[in-house]
């Protein structure tokens, strides 16, 4: 540096210069138009060797990873129904609420909110979710919602800054992929947690506690669960909660499917039944709204006992300004959004959704070997596959794939989850689809089911 | 695992194990729903210590953290004049065209488009952008382009596929700051080269060149220039492609600025130039068509040596699944924006951009003791301070400070760009303010001037 504290040539400061200087890199300058920059001694590529980071290459999608690596080839003659996307406007009949879309539009004819909203997002949208999701337990204010690109972004914002690479952190077995495709790609290790369906897929407590030491830095909490369709009770997120509180771990609480529970159940929110441990809850609109392709997703940081204190929160605004967040345009129109979408369009989803599950939980339960698990929310339903009885297949993946093949239904098999022998039903599909589906499932398992698999001692029988 | 490769107890694979197994993770397993997990040796958290990780601690933005650090109390008399924000909509007089918001409002009612798009963005959209940039010098397919949430994530995809911790870029200096802000959050090292003002901004091809070493992974350049406002020649654009073809050094271009040059002057892509050096061109909709807050960005592949190969692009994808890219809304208007956008829209643009550098350039021209450099397209303008002849301030920072507290104007200190003893006006704002905020520096100017600085020893007189 010179002493006017620049760094390289600067020729509005060069008049203090007298001639030569030495800068701060080692390099004789010659001040003006000419300089010259001796040939460095280091070694230089003398070809073109342009290799993926290893974080791109440590970025892995289990789902595409096994979904690309499946022979999926519909039966000709059967029409394709895929179960496998969790999507729920593929196929039109779950549209968004018209008071949305009039919010979006009123938003663009304003023209008040093309330009760069903060990073954190618009202070009249963090106000407006304030008041959306408040609640005495749980307190909320502006200051305590960062606005993200999706609820992708907001778990990833999440992720970054509790955890450094070296920690670990708990996520749910089977779980949402994307917490380990974040966490692999940054070094961070991934502890799974077993979640039991025989006990509607609460966590194994004493399983979650044992993972826990030292390096562990964040407990993922999905409730209501994807993959799982399964919503916790308020006496078992106490029981999560209290282990995190006894082991000093902050929960990252996954609750896009919050309020899509079905009529007669609860979901309660991680933050409001705590006021020690701290959590970031992540949110959007993608799934209650129905518009998961306007990313627009949110963290509300709940900190009553001030353990985050101001640096987490620093530290979350300082990530979110890497790339920004959401679009403008749904950030204007959220508020809008939050309070004149009707409570009829939300009864109506999950009522759909209900009756959907109920059908396939009720058909599926029927085939001999296969153990479906009714769920109580979210949009999902996960079927248990027993391998004995089914010998034509090695395992979930070849399960799924040969259901493709035959009936031109597809599943997502529950690998993708870390789970094996299960598959994952999407119950957004129209009903008629749905029915077909599980006739369709009837006639694959029908066809392979065997009473007693070829290796087996007949003890199962 | 066991021998269905199941980790954890999973109650539909239970019936092949025989009681009781032991976990690959050494855990002694009871099946059914009493587990028993003994408690571990490690050491567990005793009390709350939740801290930011690196990575955030390490995302540094220099533009806060100088202009946090500044006192800017406008003086009560005069009315503010921000001349500081790089965001063409904040005054009004730039309104975005009404085939935009037609696209836009088009996309909402069509409820096409409120689904997850993929996660490099719709193949239509693609496809429309191949066709808007390709040239018969740079041809583009639908496969060549990656959508973003803003040119922001399109420089980050870029940044994180081709750098590995420990590596290090070239960014130009001065030069927009986000590059560092990324780079050093993932621990790559950043290097600048100079650009030199006399030169209308030309990059130091002797310095750039000498920066290069074997870890050197990518070449950033930014035509047009923020800060600068500053073209490149076609002639020195192909110098620079050719230092980084003689070191093989790939070029990430940000080009968000393209085609916002004066008449007059033009600007070819990179890609464009060459046919061995491997371009990852960032752009978005931002500035040329005046939406930054949408977030629609986009990466350009183009690779005809065939350098980056399957494997980048293998990598941009495998990183654009971490938090899907941009709003579906914005990507479903973006062929009819890009092909109903008419010439005019653009040219109106930027001859009012032209005239208020013109303008302003002339004003601060006849101001002794400023060095402004006439731009040729963006929408910025660099001023350069001979400080010795202004005694009462330190730097560009105090520089800038006490012209908010006397004259009610605001630049930003070109610190922020890594060079000090600038500063960079936006001339984007309404041509009455650019006037009065000129006449306002000239009075401010006037007021603080010396013939010569207290500590000089008259050798500039």
């Amino acid at each position: 540096m010179n002493e006017n504290g620049v760094r390289g040539n600067n020729p509005a400061s060069t008049k203090t210069l007298n001639g030569t200087g030495v800068m701060e890199n080692g390099f004789h300058h010659v001040n003006g138009n000419v300089s010259s920059y001796p040939a460095k001694a280091k070694s230089r590529r003398q070809r073109w060797d342009v290799k993926p980071s290893e974080m791109a290459n440590n970025t892995l999608n289990p789902i595409r990873a096994i979904v690309d690596g499946m022979k999926l080839t519909p039966n000709p003659e059967k029409s394709m129904i895929a179960l496998s996307i969790g999507d729920p406007t593929v196929f039109g009949n779950l549209p968004t609420d018209d008071a949305v879309l009039e919010a979006m539009k009123d938003a663009i004819t304003s023209q008040k909110f093309n330009g760069y909203a903060p990073s954190v997002g618009y202070l009249k949208s963090r106000q407006a979710l304030a008041n959306f999701y408040r609640c005495p337990e749980a307190p909320l204010e502006a200051e305590d919602v960062i606005l993200t690109s999706g609820c992708s972004q907001a778990i990833d914002l999440a992720i970054s800054v509790l955890c450094n690479a070296g920690d670990n952190i708990l996520v749910p077995c089977p779980g949402f992929s994307l917490y380990k495709t974040l966490a692999v790609s940054m070094g961070i290790k991934v502890k799974f947690y077993n979640l039991q369906p025989e006990n509607s897929w609460e966590a194994n407590l004493q399983h979650l506690e044992s993972l826990i030491d030292e390096r562990t830095s964040c407990l993922i909490v999905t409730n209501p669960s994807n993959p799982c369709g399964s919503v916790f009770s308020k006496k078992h997120l106490q029981k999560i909660l209290k282990v995190a509180s006894r082991h000093c771990v902050p929960i990252l609480a996954d609750e896009i499917y919050s309020d899509m529970v079905f009529p007669g159940c609860t979901s309660p929110s991680m933050a409001s039944l705590s006021s020690d441990v701290p959590v970031l809850s992540c949110g959007g609109l993608a799934k209650r709204w129905l518009v998961p392709g306007w990313r627009m997703g949110w963290i509300l940081i709940h900190d009553r006992n001030n353990i985050f204190g101001s640096e987490i929160r620093q530290g979350l605004v300082k990530l979110s300004q890497r790339i920004l967040g959401a679009c403008s345009i749904v950030q204007g129109a959220l508020e809008c959004i939050l309070n004149n979408t009707p409570q009829s369009f939300f009864n109506s989803t999950i009522s759909f959704l209900k009756s959907n599950a109920e059908i396939c939980f009720s058909e599926l339960s029927t085939i001999p070997g296969l153990n479906p698990v009714m769920p109580s929310g979210a949009m999902y339903l996960m079927v248990g596959i027993e391998m004995d009885h089914f010998p034509d297949f090695k395992n979930d993946v070849d399960f799924t794939e040969q259901l493709v093949t035959e009936q031109s239904v597809f599943c997502l098999p529950a690998s993708a989850f870390e789970y094996p022998n299960f598959f994952r039903i999407v119950v957004t599909v129209p009903e008629e689809m749905m029915v077909e589906a599980c006739a369709r499932i009837r006639e694959f398992c029908q066809h392979h089911y065997r009473s007693c698999s070829r290796d087996s001692n007949d003890l199962d029988q």
